[in-house]
């Protein structure tokens, strides 16, 4: 089985790749600038024109796992190249179906959801809504490749990624953020953080990811945990685990007046169509989290 | 005023540039394989990369009305080529927005709405629905150039075509077959026709457009003549301009069993917003649909 993976030195895609090497597949990987990542190297650039139709016909892949898109920290929500990205994959699922590849994965977003207040979001009976540039970009892209590929022999994916937070994570982001200060035993300023999240350790995300690509699985798919969890109990694990607690300061930063207090996945699909289990639960998790961020700070000390 | 308009040798295109033309504009066509248009052309392939981008900043336009998309007959519904349409308009749109672009208009279709079965399609209120790859793209479009350019200093408007008939059609569509068949003595076989539908003459669409482009209206405008006519009409109507009633046979062909009964455009926006009247009614434009292909009857005679 062969499978490309773009976006693979990404946060996610590197721990994708990863599983899929681990499960035998040959996996081939496109990364830009030179970064590194599991499995043979394609590096090019996809939003050049033609990269995408010429990669296709190299490698042809039987999958096609698609994870590249514009992901720059609070610059991705409103990001113009939101519309480039648009245009790159159309282009890809294009070149993918043209030369036979069979399945093909496309990875949008918990944003597009119209978020219930109390309940999980459902694949198929959840409503849809708009909120940023970013996912009106990914709903736009999953309506035409479903609307393109259902007249092909490629079966459409469309894996549904909510919170994650891991190693690795860009420092900005808040459980990065709130475990780097603690590691460096500095003080965490958070929110009240009385919303709830669905937070799924980025190496369940890449598993459960590289689980549906290589599945039999088709339509949209939620890539979550499952389980809600409050912002405040995550600064407050945090907190515990680096035995500081009284460095997390909850309430010390205001809160966002437009947050929807829940955005939580139903993984009904994950658990029973993909059959995909999380390895971490928020603890064990967080637990990773702050040792990486305590080997950095080690690091640095050094 | 420099307006830039694409798909300017296309059926509704080459009305709305000559209709710009008599505005006094300032025009600049876009047209591919050397067709000609009203105004300055430029002979480029929009499809080609970086082509929207150097176009505009040579061009450096104050509005952009963007007709151009794939729209061979029968072919359109389901054209993969709808998907590089979709590209090179979000490209577009990207390089009309940097180079400061004051109005940015998009074209649409009827097909994006679910169609009331016994109201008029409103723009903000009678809900969306995805009937085929055409409309799915449009609507991506949509959706990604409102989210888009509202961050930006360019004004988007979105004008969604409904039906449209008159000189120059293409001959296997259902107003053009009828009245080449009659003008050329022939019998015209036809459905039943009970469908209601928007019909507007293409050259009050064209003006329709042109007014649309150079005016003040902001987001989504029905761009249809607002009347409801039964396809069995035209082809009754037809039959009387032609003097040969006997030539038209309503029920020879079998009714399609998925037709809506009716699609109608609300025109107040184009009418009260734009300020835009029709010059056409039903019979009159059906008369110089007739007279045309009368002349085209009589050259090939001759």
């Amino acid at each position: 089985m062969r499978i490309l993976v773009t976006g693979a030195s990404g946060f996610v895609g590197r721990h994708a790749a990863a599983e899929l090497v681990r499960m035998d597949a040959e996996v081939h990987v496109v990364t830009r600038n030179g970064a590194s990542a599991f499995g043979i190297c394609h590096h090019i650039d996809l939003l050049e024109r033609d990269c995408a139709k010429l990669l296709l016909k190299a490698v042809r892949p039987d999958i096609v796992l698609h994870l590249a898109w514009c992901v720059a920290h609070g610059k991705f929500w409103t990001d113009p190249a939101n519309l480039d990205w648009t245009g790159t994959t159309l282009a890809l699922a294009r070149a993918a179906a043209d030369v036979g590849v069979r399945r093909f994965i496309g990875v949008g977003t918990c944003y597009e959801y119209d978020w219930p207040k109390t309940d999980d979001c459902k694949e198929f009976e959840t409503p849809l809504a708009r909120h940023t540039l970013y996912d009106t970009a990914k709903t736009s892209c999953r309506g035409l490749l479903e609307a393109y590929l259902e007249a092909t022999s490629t079966a459409f994916v469309w894996a549904r990624l909510f919170y994650l937070y891991g190693p690795g994570e860009d420092q900005r982001r808040l459980v990065a953020n709130i475990a780097r200060a603690l590691a460096a035993g500095e003080d965490a300023n958070c929110t009240l953080g009385t919303a709830t999240r669905d937070y799924m350790h980025v190496r369940d995300a890449g598993a459960a990811l590289a689980k549906t690509a290589v599945g039999t699985v088709r339509g949209v798919v939620n890539i979550g945990s499952g389980v809600g969890v409050r912002v405040a109990e995550i600064a407050t694990i945090l907190g515990q685990i680096a035995r500081r607690p009284d460095l997390v300061h909850l309430g010390a930063l205001p809160d966002r007046t437009d947050e929807p207090p829940r955005i939580v996945a139903n993984v009904d699909r994950l658990r029973f169509e993909v059959g995909f289990q999380t390895k971490f639960d928020i603890v064990s998790g967080l637990g990773t989290t702050f040792e990486y961020w305590k080997r950095c700070a080690t690091h640095a000390a050094n």
